[in-house]
């Protein structure tokens, strides 16, 4: 890929779905941001929105990892959405194709982690996720249960939230679960 | 959709294929971001590359209009690349979906303009593109034929395009089309 | 949309799946007939079939409303195959694109009256399917196990299903279930 | 396929795209309604619309067909919207699925014919289409510069394409080929 | 289909997954190349990989069929991947465009035979797959847990298998599914 | 990818899209099978058929291939039918997933070149298709016109086309050409 551009190690790649972008996630991100040149964020599984585990678009998903990382001051990034492919085999070229240059990959799920090192990529093992309430879906049950969520996520991103009418959305389609 | 967040206008929307990102539409992009709080600049065809009319990727398109834009102190966008549906009727629900929200469409292709429209959205039109030699085909022609393309493109689009050898890509590929 | 035709208030769209249709179904249709100058009936997830929850193509599915609703009398009515595009995002835009103009649409069902409010459209909820035997999966269980299920649909919806070996073809796919 | 319902021949199945439904189309389905015990129309290349060649949407087509055809005192007909599939080898499968039993194809176009004749169905070539200006493509014309088109196609379809607002939207799309 | 070509029964075809390859899966085919003219082994599933239930790609399991066939001495076979369509009614004419001409097919699925029956084909019961061991899904479970497979799948494709490291697959994969 | 496994070269992959395949083709793949383990001929554009560019189905050109290469005492080859994916940047993906492992790409056409290069394969340049006749364009033109094909295609593979009344099929599609 990209030869070193400089002091640190380049691009590096974070992919997940953000449903949605919590504090765990800008530490993740953070951390990136100090030790490579950028941080390319995949909003993955960009053609999911109003379900319980996908409540939001991807348009609105992207909205959120921009303010939050332009609100801890983060610069060198970029934000994309990537749709699923449904076919392991190919998903990897899929995201190389819609991204900036990268020269690692953050990931520590095994499938992720797999298909990247079966293309050749580098991949670095992160360690974060460790505190339990940091968990997309943590903040989901407590938007559908009237708890308060807005403390696990950042400000910026609990302000669109607000905006799109998201806790509103949230709890209209667990109705849908119940129901049927 | 959005409503007024402050004096200016909301944010835009801006269409291309930018098959490169030129200094024409540096100009369209620098216009509407002092008129507007925020720009989004969708990436059409993101699906197509390495043919003769589309010979970069989704991702290294993303990678020029992002570094143009920040090379132009530009800070308040989003680059967000978009495939065809291929269903004229869908389309605008499909950049919706997967665009930060957006208050305005800049455009003036016919096309763009009725289905934003027919959906409701403000569209402004736009005068710009107006030098024969701001057109991504002039720089394609150009890099084909050895002629300086260099100079029609921000230079930070012109190093991406340096470094992903984006000018040998194109004239292969029309070695391509002059044999078969 | 459309402006009032006249006194009554427009047209209504019913989207189902009607695996197969049920008197539940035409009761609902009858009174939408009765309230609105005409009803669109979407036959929804039209990529299905041979499966136990959706035994019946997209094909036979329109013989079955069409002949219910011109046997129950019913005149203004159009009968639309509509096939699922797994995006929540873009699926009213889908359907307004397949579908006649309508003016209202009924349903119950959280998520899909939630999709058509955010975009802007009139839901009217429902009140019907208060009947427990008025449900496919009570009559798909019936023909399951040969208890009687012609009772519970419009007598033409029965014939359609007798000349397409329906009820054969049902059994056949539970035993697939029950081996797999 | 369906064993004789009576005197006449079954149900036929017509295809056309319907850009727009004229008179000719009328004459090809009244002249089959005669014939046969019911009509299956297919609105091919459903996915098509706001182009020069295909300016309406499926529903739309669907809309302006029924209407015609209830005009005409017609009686027994379904009217289905079918999407490309883009591969010959399944699309009369795909047409089967989607649209009710049909026993006889009317057509002349010889892809269509040899599909379905290679799949074993029975064709019967169509003689109409006879006059010059009963063509869509001619309707088209017209609507593009402001010649008659009402003259061309079923009152009722005039009385949709002008709730649509169709004759502008087929001359605004003209405006994009002529600029690109 | 075809007639007769000399004193066997034309063509059959078998379909399967073959995640991957084993013993009673040759033990089929065997039979069928004694019986018939030719065997087409249709590699189902073939956009799947890298899951726990399906670690192959279509291609590794083209190779591990074709090694295992030509290991065993059989001649007149046809190896053909067959991505999933997600419509059963348009099914079998998916297969048939994709393979050479077949004149039986070989199956026990009840889905299977019942869409090919439907479709006018003749269906032949098997009788295999009666020891459990031979059985993908067992030969995962021992790949998972560290016991011997080999014995359970031809040589040549255990060969294959550790070729592509294979085992290593499976296991990284069910990491993922313990983790998640 | 594969280590050397013996004295030759590994595998090779060819690609075409085989409308019909001819002494041309069969040419290469005999020189290939000569200094290569193995042949993989990729089928291409698997989803086309029934055009007057590309007539037979991917199972009708599987067929033909396999009884050609046979017919010329070719043993260690795979046949694999691609559908397009429209895609290039994930095409080779794509490709490598539906194929046995290869470790040469045999092409002369400059997409195909580039597109394995840019992955990193290696390619070797073909001398072949050197004979004007040796051509599909050349071989469907004759079928079309009633010249004489067969001396231009192996005879197996005149066999299977007069199996599947190609001929014939060919000509009905030029006369849709010719009325459209």
């Amino acid at each position: 890929m990209r030869a070193g551009e400089g002091r640190k190690r380049g691009r590096a790649l974070i992919v997940g779905r953000f449903q949605p972008f919590h504090l765990g996630h800008l530490e993740l991100v953070r951390k990136a941001a100090a030790e490579y040149d950028g941080v390319v964020v995949a909003v993955g599984s960009a053609q999911e929105s109003h379900t319980e585990q996908n409540p939001f678009t991807a348009g609105e998903r992207v909205e959120m990892v921009t303010a939050a990382l332009r609100g801890a001051g983060i610069e060198a990034f970029h934000v994309v959405p990537i749709e699923d492919v449904h076919r392991h085999a190919i998903w990897v070229s899929h995201v190389v194709s819609l991204c900036p240059r990268f020269d690692a990959v953050l990931a520590n799920e095994p499938l992720t982690t797999r298909l990247f090192e079966e293309a050749g990529f580098k991949v670095v093992r992160t360690e974060l996720w460790k505190r339990k309430e940091w968990s997309a879906t943590e903040v989901r049950r407590r938007m559908a249960s009237g708890e308060d969520w807005r403390t696990l996520v950042p400000e910026s991103v609990a302000a669109v939230i607000g905006a799109i009418k998201g806790e509103e959305r949230v709890r209209s389609l667990l109705q849908n679960d119940k129901q049927a």
